[in-house]
């Protein structure tokens, strides 16, 4: 059997290589370009390339990237990748001298850093958007700390609490999505370069400092894990789908608020598309927009976690360039949710009419009035419950602040005396406000319970920052050091 | 409370409406024309517009058309979205009567009317892609038909079979998946127009007419289904993740038999990628390729169908346009699976030195020679299967073929009598060309059985193209109908 | 290298043998046994046993079946599987000729064949559940015809309409969804049995006897894909998975609709949940229920889908034992939403009250009147929908039936004339009942439009039951088939 | 409208409530009575009750606690759930006061401080199956770390390195996902109790002393949050995926190291499913059951992820009783792959010959030989990577070191003179002995490389052991501290 085909068919170049060289031009060409420096620079401080040899290389490189640009090229299939290309170029410049860049590493360990590079970028900017989004909410929070809402449970009415506290559980929610969105990010932080093909190489290559001169806290240390491994790509995704899936829950608690009928949460003019025809009608479209965005995100980073599925560890395309610039998707889309909810959020109020009209047709402070008369009455909780049962039933959506008389009425039949509590004090019972003053308890909505807890959201929102501060000095420190270093080769 | 807000809110003018308008430009202006042209065609066909009118607005259309360069448009923020774009251009000509053009009509029913026309475009490619593949593979197993190959089951070897065998059972899963996807189609099929925003239209409107004008079989019935049902999306996607999850699955047996240690399946040099430095490393990457971009398209069918979990019924915004238009990812790389596979399968070929390798070397013909035993010699299924495993524990990777000698010992020992079977016939027993041919069952891989397949997979697929034309000229059809019926306007 | 270990590995043996062993005992036994007395039958027809073997067998069969208590038995790891388990049973009977009934069959063919069997029993009960469901709910929107709700679009009152108009469209919905799902049943309709290890057999087996005595239209094809292809599984539990995502839409709905401040839908005492302390607060929480049970099946229906992802077209364990029974599971959860739903919508009831409230304050009606100024006073769009628009903004929550005076205003500031409409006639225009009388196009929510609607998926649910039927009598003839046949050999 | 309808309908108690019951038994009930023990001492500590009444309410406590054999109860719907029945019991035996226990609570508190309690027990389990499955992989690799092995890319044969570098590159993945479990399992480390329905309470509990009462480590903060917040559910999930997901890619490996034409893994018969006919075929089919046990595995974690999506956040039901059941099939499938897999890999061995063989004829070790000759040869890297090139093609499946005459001839012809290495130095170079033992950098095969890494990840494991302990020893303590406390009740 003669073989007489040449690499490569036309199908699989348009499938597959001028795509992929497409993304390698939008995405890597630029960390490609960092690490050849920062490995030149290994090779040449280690003794493996000699001084003479590093600044030959230098001086290509540096004449190479001033000579492309980059978003011109178009993919020919001369060369099979944009690697080859950068390669081929070394050579017409330098010889045979050209290949020896590419001593002691490979296109696998290559690979691997650079798309780790590139979601760190993407998994840092989307970190600090949704630390902002908390920052904006424990403002918001703390704003609207005494602002009234009814508290819904199974989609009912349940009990009043304050916007700030409802706030501050969708901010705990959401610092920890934080964590674990930065522990993911952490999962980025270990070079992958020295590996080589598999088993790293025989040359003294230092793979500490090519992780320090790319901007990691230090090599990956088993080197077939180098190439093999995945999590770092499926714990982060998982991490990020988790933010939205949970996003989206608050979402579904938006549309409800702001539906004609409850009409809880006002949605600024700004936000709101209108009919023409009917002025009444307020759409609150990007609740819906958030949504489905939130799960398009979602599915976008299962997409990407699942095609790792029944791989086998040891190929490597199913987590390289075109999985991973599908998944690029899943930050794109994200991120406008979190900027569209940074806005959205601080711009809507609570309309305290509603709030009011609904706090009092549903009765939802009676759990308190209860609660009460075993405390000021000495009565057992169940005399207590039922009295207060029985004055609900008679309101028919009418407040419960009306419901003094009736009070007295179930008190006396239940007790054979009257109740030592007079109106006011039977009103200030029933009183949303009462209702949030005394739940001052660890996590309540009481003003000094979700003071100290705004601050703790505060404080480890400031730690969330420390920490990304310290892995971006990091890069920029490697970025100096890579600069300086290369630069050194140039004039020895 | 005063709202001096003004829309859009420039954080939701970036994140929806801006990409919305561009996705608008992109894929559905040119329906959005069409819908037009044909609605305006059935309000002067009903007397709901008078014919001056309808001149009127049709001469302004026209105009719009010539003057406009959609690919050009840039999103301000001005008009809510396209359709108020043209909307406030037809009234800047027309004045009052520019608005007459959206008498008994609504966004909702034109929205889900233009997802619908996009997706058939790129639903009938996908099958035609399908079908194509399924007639090469047709052509390719007849050319295969006798093409000897080792059968797998577990991983492990277990019966010879033929590669054109091997390749009917991939065509009737495909040729399932192409009526699934067909069935989709035809869930695409019916006209939301008429359904105005819910609950169709106080004018005399006939929806008949407008479907026939857009190329659809009839109206969708219940209008307020026309806005808010969705399984024409999801029972299309879900269609096309089984296409491609059923490819994948194909795609590890063909990584499996292209391995170095297998070598049952030869791939050409020109769908190779080979390393420099090491000439006898093949790697049939387009495999891979295949196997993750399959993952991929799976993974953004998933994603839509899953965008619609647990989203009201009656709200729409989570099958709409963003949604919408993610989904389409899922057909590009989707259609790169497709032309590569059907380049890459009838390019391939068995390597028959290994085939008969590891034929020999596994023993994979046993089964046959006691089977001979029991139909030859009168022997029990016990004694048959017992001396056939005695032949084969002997014979350490070397052939069957080499154990007459091993068989005749083995016979006696079992049954105190030499074999009637001679050499030849043994031999004969054990080969894989008789254990092929012998197997002439329904769906067993003899030639007559096997063309008889193949005949019945191309009738079937002859009779897919019937319905896919039948759908398409329904369309052309109805394209020149409504130009017909918009040029009548133009002329009254 | 000498292996002394023996199988199996206690570990394998607890994690694997054993729980395999009781899922066959749960769903597989009375299927295995149906196989081998059709298998025994059909060898004896073509001559592959004797009658006499065949009577043999046979009474060794029926004495297992007599002698066995399936439910007790407990794994010992002495026989594999449970088939093994029956084999040695058949030779400890009749010694060798025990094994005489495995001739031209194998565990592979068996195997898809059992879990065919287990499926469509299934799948038949779902599919009856849908059609029940949905022929309550066509019961229902007859009943509920001229009952008005508020129609909701983005979770904002929108249009009137009635119950039975929005039920019209659930119920499209699931008629397509019981195609689907009747589709993938047909998908179970052919059998692998005769398709033996892969290839079929040399043996002279009646591959279509086989499939007519356990009740299959026919056998499938191609052998290889016989116990290679999966789409009856993943194609199957697609479509199940879809009924449950449309419900849980629709579910969505509900829960919105029977908050307390929508209120549109009362659900009666008997399904809701109520607190001793809150007499007031009444949970629907069977919606809750609903919702997640739905959620639930449809992740499981995507676990099974999901589990075939990547693994080899003819590996065959992913798609066996384990994973089938894993699979049922999803039909119980479903089967308890199909339940419940059926039992709960029938029970609700529209709280016609609150529907008017909602009705009046959200000024639904608004677009007839503009529509009908359009008509009735030949004014422009433009200028219809401008003092339909003025009155509606002036009205604050009142109704619509309050604004005539606002109405005349707004229409002599326009025109400088009075309106030609009186106020009964106004009051009329702007009744919701009015609203749906005039919307009397396909699929709209007038009576008649309706029940022609109605009436239409009446007999698409009778041709789905026709199917049905078919499909179960086809069924019920090869069990009493198999009797006689089965009898016969024991009589000859 | 009069609702005569009595709670529960029949169709709502056998599809919701009796199975809830049924779950409450299986897997809350212990967990609920440490729950009231907790409560019943915090409300006595704090005042709240008197310690008569704690006195009377623990009696009765310990009573029904002895009465009741919860195993047997059966469901009538009597009383609407589990929780009911026990306060239906407290109250037959102390009238009113049996109420009292329920003071400053609510079943939404209890419900998820109970599905914590239930999650941590199957939590830590799994991760000490983890541990032990990477302690067990950490002797295998030391065991196995100079056992040569083929390692593979693109399924292709690539270079030589060891079982034990190997491992170690699996032990890395599986530790991260061991400290991504471990932090899922922090993450369930705070008691909701307290945050009573929604708010916490106005009577003065101590959330601290609950949290340690029950082994957690202080209580979750916001009090709608411990109610409505779900990411414990979700963090949970998405950790013990990526478990299965990551073991599932090596499952993979190990299959096709098992197929017969490679050879790699020999799998002792204690774990292979031989067929009776074909002695040599032996079916590794652990392998295919982890693999699909771990698929299952992921679909269930994927399903109760998936079933939060799009559910309003301060709804309950979605990530309550039946979801929490449904999603603790995860754990048992999980449990039965970590078992199986722990047992599994350590009774494997590297079949030698194998790997010399498929090293020999994929010419593996050729890099280090061009690698070899830029170092003792100087050349240039073009030069020696040609003539290494040119050795490995003529070599035809021999072995490299049969081809040092081939090499002196290459490198005659390229560089004009003789090399200086002689045939014994050739025949080192080119052995995997040497390929391996050179690569002694960080993460390399190399004995002490290899020792280095083998003896972190020790380390991590045992500091993960630490951190489990520490958890487990503060349930403990608080089974201590509650018991004690609970008996002084008595006392009093």
């Amino acid at each position: 059997m003669t073989d007489t085909s040449i690499f490569p068919d036309p199908a699989y170049k348009d499938t597959v290589l001028a795509p992929l060289f497409e993304g390698v031009k939008a995405h890597y060409a630029q960390h490609m370009d960092a690490i050849n420096r920062a490995h030149l620079v290994m090779l040449v401080e280690t003794g493996i390339l000699s001084a003479a040899e590093g600044r030959k290389i230098a001086q290509a490189l540096r004449e190479i990237d001033a000579e492309t640009d980059v978003g011109a090229l178009v993919y020919t299939g001369e060369h099979e990748d944009y690697f080859f290309f950068v390669e081929a170029q070394l050579r017409a410049k330098l010889g045979d001298l050209g290949g020896a860049l590419h001593t002691a590493r490979s296109r696998n360990d290559m690979d691997h850093t650079l798309f780790k590079m590139a979601l760190r970028v993407r998994a840092e900017a989307m970190l600090e958007q949704v630390t902002a989004l908390s920052e904006a909410l424990v403002a918001k929070a703390r704003q609207e700390s005494d602002t009234l809402i009814v508290a819904y449970t199974h989609g009912q009415p349940a009990q009043p609490t304050t916007f700030g506290h409802y706030l501050g559980a969708m901010i705990e929610v959401l610092n920890r999505d934080a964590h674990r969105l930065s522990a993911a990010i952490d999962g980025l932080g270990h070079s992958p370069m020295g590996a080589a093909a598999i088993t790293t190489s025989g040359f003294p290559i230092d793979r500490h400092r090519m992780a320090a001169l790319l901007g990691f806290e230090g090599p990956l240390v088993n080197s077939y894990g180098c190439i093999a491994s995945v999590d770092y790509v499926t714990g982060l995704y998982s991490a990020v789908k988790l933010v939205f899936l949970h996003l989206g829950r608050v979402i579904q608690d938006l549309a409800f608020w702001s539906s004609f009928e409850v009409g809880q949460l006002y949605v600024p003019n700004a936000l709101v598309q209108i009919s023409s025809i009917m002025p009444q009608k307020r759409n609150p479209v990007p609740i819906e927009h958030m949504r489905h965005l939130s799960s398009v995100t979602c599915g976008r980073c299962d997409m990407v976690v699942n095609t790792m599925h029944n791989t086998p560890f040891t190929d490597m395309n199913d987590s390289e360039g075109e999985v991973q610039q599908a998944g690029y998707a899943a930050f794109e889309s994200g991120a406008r949710v979190l900027k569209l909810l940074t806005a959205f959020l601080p711009a809507c109020s609570i309309n305290e009419d509603r709030v009011r009209q609904n706090t009092d047709a549903a009765s939802i402070t009676i759990t308190e009035l209860a609660d009460t008369l075993v405390r000021a009455e000495g009565l057992s909780f169940r005399q207590a419950h039922e009295i207060a049962a029985e004055v609900a039933r008679g309101l028919d959506r009418q407040p419960l602040s009306a419901g003094f008389e009736a009070f007295q009425a179930a008190f006396e039949a239940a007790t054979d005396r009257a109740p030592q509590m007079d109106k006011p004090t039977f009103q200030a019972a029933v009183s949303p406000e009462t209702f949030v003053s005394v739940r001052d308890r660890v996590g309540g909505p009481a003003p000094a319970a979700l003071e100290a807890a705004l601050a703790s959201y505060s404080a480890d929102l400031a730690a969330l920052r420390v920490d990304a501060t310290t892995r971006r000095a990091r890069i920029s420190q490697a970025d100096t050091d890579r600069a300086t270093a290369f630069a050194l080769l140039l004039e020895t």
